[in-house]
């Protein structure tokens, strides 16, 4: 006798299903996905290897959404323009961050928006560990970004502890997405222009047109 | 009759039952953090008035960790100085951070180290959206470098998708601590460099000595 259940799965529904049970939960178990879905544990198996391999399609799904444009201007206008794809797409599920960052990055998909990174810090000069450094630091940051995107309306409750230059900070203090995206072009300006400053060669575009004088 | 259960708790008790099962599950119910106590979740209401305070309370006990040292030298290296420790202490417990960001600070604790940032940033001549633009900056780098710092020791698979740059910085990848901890101070330097570029004011020890000149 055919069960219906079995029929509906596949990976991309356990990935889906995933994602909600780490949306409301912060995380997801096998057996706690089985009952979601309505299915034995042992029917995820015929269609994923486990935790892991979950954890990479839901990484898979999530980085899909970059949009890694053609490196055509300067160096640290990819960069940035990278910067703002990740949030984006990460603020949408800021729960999976911690799962994500706990676990090695495997998925084929990933690889492009990092490879882009990687060339774009190459570009720039910078040296293979630089470049490893500089794209943690961007992870990083985005990453962070995406976790205050997220968050409440009210990030810092006006308390009587804090202090005269806080509590200004604070009373200028907008509503969402406003106030966290504000903040973000603040932080990836600045990023930026650390970045540029530290670059050993110049930032500029790429191809370089050859100059012609006199 | 007595019931010994009950006098075992504490909000301390209950705050570290929260803590521990946030580490290892990701999140935290009441009933959970009942039956892991062996009491009632009725019992918790006796000494905390519900989840948003017990979030508040793990959020006062990792930040009280942050030594916040008197800023007697430039507003950069006070700076420079919290997000280490800042950084240090979060790290030990990466699966709060999503729910203290998605939480509105509440905790006179945690103004101790958001004040000293926000006197640092005022020092630097910020406007005060511009502190409360650096002081979030500041976090979302530090939220996610601490985890980052939690990460496997392999951050990224050698993966056959990687382009030449990318696989360059990979193989300068050493194990962790050092790796993050490189990639931190490599992205702090670069987050100062930029925020004394942008800062209105020159970047002097403080308090000002007066010059005396001829």
């Amino acid at each position: 006798m055919p069960r219906p259940s079995q029929r509906l799965l596949s990976p991309e529904i356990i990935t889906e299903a995933a994602i909600r049970l780490v949306d409301l939960t912060g995380d997801f178990t096998m057996p706690g996905l089985a009952e979601r879905l309505k299915v034995r544990p042992s029917s995820l198996y015929n269609h994923v290897s486990g935790r892991a391999e979950i954890i990479e399609l839901m990484r898979a799904r999530v980085m899909a959404g970059i949009v890694v444009a053609d490196p055509d201007g300067k160096w640290s206008e990819t960069v940035a323009s990278l910067a703002r794809e990740y949030r984006r797409n990460y603020a949408e599920h800021p729960r999976l961050i911690p799962l994500f960052t706990a676990h090695t990055v495997q998925s084929g998909v990933a690889f492009g928006m990092y490879n882009a990174l990687a060339q774009a810090f190459s570009d720039g000069g910078f040296s293979p560990a630089e470049v490893l450094h500089a794209i943690t630091t961007v992870d990083s940051f985005v990453l962070g970004s995406a976790l205050d995107l997220a968050a409440p309306e009210v990030v810092w409750a006006t308390a009587p502890e804090a202090n005269e230059p806080m509590r200004a900070a604070l009373a200028t203090s907008g509503p969402n997405p406003g106030r966290a995206d504000a903040a973000f072009e603040f932080g990836l300006r600045t990023l930026i222009a650390g970045l540029v400053a530290q670059a050993p060669r110049q930032d500029r575009s790429r191809p370089a047109a050859p100059m012609s004088r006199g």
